[in-house]
């Protein structure tokens, strides 16, 4: 990013009232995060909500508000995670894409707006950098029965 | 590609009689694709059918045919967005990677027969540059009740 | 990896009386891997046992600790065709991600100790080097029944 994009990630944070938890450790025999070249991947964090997992189904206790605004906990989690990853959130040039989980009764169709809640975070912190492929779909469960998961890729 | 196989790719698609549309924007606060380096991520795309969503669940009311056939339809739109991220389809270099989510039942085993009407026709219509990795299986639901979503990676 | 390493893939699969079998063939029209640049992308494996598909569901008929086996059966599936990639094992530099599906009844939810079946043993075999990111979460279904698959990206 653009010397004058420097100061703006973090300033977007305060003005949106975010800040970063440090990034929490993966809960099990893997990483949060692994570069390999100028490409970062981030493992798939679940939504969490007072620090343990946000349960629930959408299309069953779930309603569609409430998983977009799981989805952007989750947003803010990956934020963390990628400050751990390189110091200064300004160094992140990209974001590519999201995988976008949303834990789903069978009749549950509308993946992709839970999903924004994640995406519209990213544009709104990041600006014109975070505009990323995506995919969203709707899973059978996702670990602690949390209603969200996203992974993340990122360009360094 | 090489100079000889620079023709061959838009007669193959005459010769199947595929004509790629405009490509169509991504449907939410992301986009169809991100280039980083040599590689195209490109969003999960939808099956559509007349440019609706072609919605229905294989093992419920979509047989395997048909699957198989908006999974093809799916490869077509995924052609017309790396045109659109690369003007010319012959700089693909090669597809890298499928990730084919098949809208399944809970009994539906067949989802590689269903990813195959993609992964075939991205090999008839590059040839020996479209042998790619490929991971399919069968998730609870998609956006808008779609029956196939496809993700793709290509090497630019 | 170092020098020192070189040995110790090998070792290690000996230690843990580990023989790595030819790579199967993928069972349609894509291919096993695809190497572009630094990177090595591996298609989804199926857990097999005995040469067929392990099948089953978690929550419903198979249970965490055979999931768990089944996991680390396709992580060795993998390092056969990480070493039909590269020759070698010790020319992989890096695991990079893991995504890891799991079939799941509705109400299963810990697909991360599924998954540890197969981090673990990476880890035991590839040491520091084997520190991957990774999404693990329920799926609806998998071709031909399979209770677990795995995609794999490696940086060599």
């Amino acid at each position: 990013m653009k010397q004058e994009d420097h100061v703006s990630v973090y300033e977007k944070l305060r003005a949106l009232n975010i800040s970063l938890s440090r990034a929490t450790p993966a809960a099990g025999a893997y990483t949060p995060f692994v570069r390999t070249g100028n490409l970062l991947f981030l493992a798939g964090h679940i939504a969490k909500k007072n620090g343990k997992p946000w349960v629930g189904q959408l299309g069953a206790n779930v309603p569609v508000a409430e998983g977009k605004e799981a989805a952007r906990a989750v947003a803010i989690d990956l934020m963390a995670t990628l400050e751990s990853a390189v110091g200064d959130l300004n160094h992140i040039k990209r974001v590519v894409k999201l995988m976008v989980l949303v834990n789903s009764a069978p009749t549950f169709t509308e993946q992709h707006l839970v999903a924004n809640g994640a995406s519209e975070l990213f544009v709104e912190v990041f600006g014109a950098n975070a505009a990323h492929a995506r995919s969203a779909f709707g899973v059978a469960q996702i670990p602690l029965g949390s209603c969200v998961e996203i992974e993340l890729i990122a360009e360094v």
